[in-house]
């Protein structure tokens, strides 16, 4: 498996950004996060304010073999039928990317399920589901580079065809579990401190979750010093592939938005695999699945949104698409205190 | 003055509207605030998730007379230029409005300028600028009056004309302390725990701003109980005539979404002085504004947005538009369960 190597950010014009900031017909500093943020953006894509018209949420897909410990109240059969629900426009990330003009690329990327050849599926199945990673490893070694490979593949392709923000999101039934796992060992946690409800777990089934993921973490042993081990041991084929996504994205300069837990996982994995990799990243929202907020610690990130959404999907992501057009849209619409002839202080 | 009733919320269509989310294919209650808001929608408007294409930020100027007090960095001109800048396109609200594909009512309701006729701008203006309060009343009970009339009328004219979601700003320096005093009255709090840097104050500059609410209070002693009082003693014209937007778009059963600290202290007074005000309040962000926090939870309102914000002129409630638009979207056009044959848990 070949890595790219992560571009610089374009630090002369992230400092022409932060100079036309400070010109505009507003108190200095007074849009906040959007100010910051638009920054950032001109820093990554060597652009002032572009349009990002050409966006797509990468809404990768996989069943999760420790799902069979019962870690989600929803039964396997939901990723197939959500990635159906997908194809059909049917679900909350195809509302919202509807509204924010964006696309979703919707990848099998280890279902299992025999999907027939669909207008929209990408079909890029690497296994039917992870192995149950209580009792063995996820995946072997070639099938995490697989799936990374097809993550980057699918987003060189789209930057081929002009891609310019992209999100990565998720289906796959057991896979908060999975990213609590990931989580746990990336931030040095106690799985307690890291594992959440998932989809809608009462207390008694969080025990149970946290409780499983203790004896992965005790039988799998992940060396925290090796993503491509971790990523084996504890990871997802959907996990894998959103990394691959988010090291392509940075390798093009492309801004990645992360939506929840999972995304943000995958996020993490590929930082650490390629160094400068978080430069390219903003994060969408922050989840109510309590490990998140040390993920995004770990990255530096603070979430745009705090709306308490835990779809999934990449839904975050989507909704977080529009705040990044609000601040790029400041920054190149706004008249400056000469042009509007407004007295500055 | 006559202040209409305000309507009940239309409890049936929030219990439809209530049901209806949990047969949408995602987890019950995990589009978080997003769900809730679309319920509460559903209750103010009696329509389970109406498109609010209608929609306009209802933008208040006014000057104030404690502004010569220097509890601002930027001098008084800066209101009627600002105002110019809006006619203009130039400032953070065109850019966020045109972005969310809303419109700006731009109201002269007391700017210390003499305007000639200008497409765009709404002339009626009360006086120029409130009186300084720091050692009179900043209005007369008919200026105040009259004020909130106009807010009235301003917002019902739309309303005739199919408006169907509204929010109100601000432009005046001088304002945060006008807010601030009335906070710290609504809200039983000591001026130096309501009070913020405005437009950019520095320490020393804060400190001055929070000694002189204090002294204004002494010399007005605003009665806590009478909402006109306060607005007499130590309101503002736009503050006034934002209340009266709030109200009215109350009593015409259109949501109304607050912006921040100036906007929500109109909201806080319209809701004492017309019962049933907040049933059909949005809080669209916080300000880090300190003194923002406290108004939102006498109204019981959670904010959509915390962005850190501080523009004013209705900013924040614009772009918490589109978060409206995605809590009405996703109700309206995610598939059921049922209809996507997802197996529910």
């Amino acid at each position: 498996m070949n890595l790219p190597t992560i571009p610089n950010i374009n630090e002369e014009i992230r400092i022409q950004a932060a100079e036309r900031q400070i010109q505009l017909t507003k108190p200095t500093g007074s849009m906040g996060r959007l100010e910051e943020l638009s920054i950032d953006i001109a820093g990554m894509t060597g652009v002032i304010a572009p349009e990002l018209k050409k966006r797509s949420v990468f809404l990768m897909a996989a069943d999760h073999g420790i799902a069979r410990e019962g870690v989600s109240p929803y039964p396997t059969e939901v990723t197939p039928q959500m990635v159906m629900n997908f194809l059909n426009h049917g679900a909350a990330i195809n509302v919202l990317t509807k509204q924010s003009r964006s696309d979703v690329v919707i990848v099998d990327i280890g279902v299992n399920y025999d999907f027939p050849d669909l207008p929209g599926l990408i079909r890029r199945k690497v296994a039917k589901g992870t192995a149950n990673m209580l009792h063995k490893e996820a995946m072997t070694i070639d099938q995490a580079e697989e799936a990374i490979q097809i993550g980057m593949d699918v987003l060189n392709q789209a930057a081929d065809n002009g891609l310019q923000m992209a999100a990565t999101g998720e289906m796959g039934i057991g896979n908060t579990t999975s990213a609590a796992a990931i989580t746990a060992v990336l931030c040095g946690k106690q799985p307690a401190e890291v594992t959440g409800r998932g989809t809608g777990l009462d207390d008694v089934g969080l025990a149970r979750k946290v409780a499983i993921i203790e004896q992965v973490l005790k039988n799998r042993k992940p060396d925290v010093n090796d993503p491509m081990d971790i990523l084996c041991k504890i990871g997802g084929l959907e996990i894998a592939g959103m990394a691959g996504v988010t090291i392509a994205a940075a390798s093009r300069r492309i801004p990645l938005v992360m939506d929840g837990l999972i995304s943000t996982a995958a996020a993490a994995l590929a930082d650490t695999l390629v160094p400068g990799v978080r430069n390219y990243l903003i994060a969408g929202h922050r989840s109510p699945e309590i490990g998140h907020k040390y993920l995004l610690e770990k990255l530096g990130k603070y979430p745009l949104l705090q709306l308490d959404m835990r779809v999934g999907e990449g839904t975050g992501a989507a909704l977080a698409f529009q705040l990044v057009d609000a601040a790029n849209n400041i920054l190149r619409d706004m008249a400056t205190f000469e042009s509007a002839g407004v007295s500055n202080c």
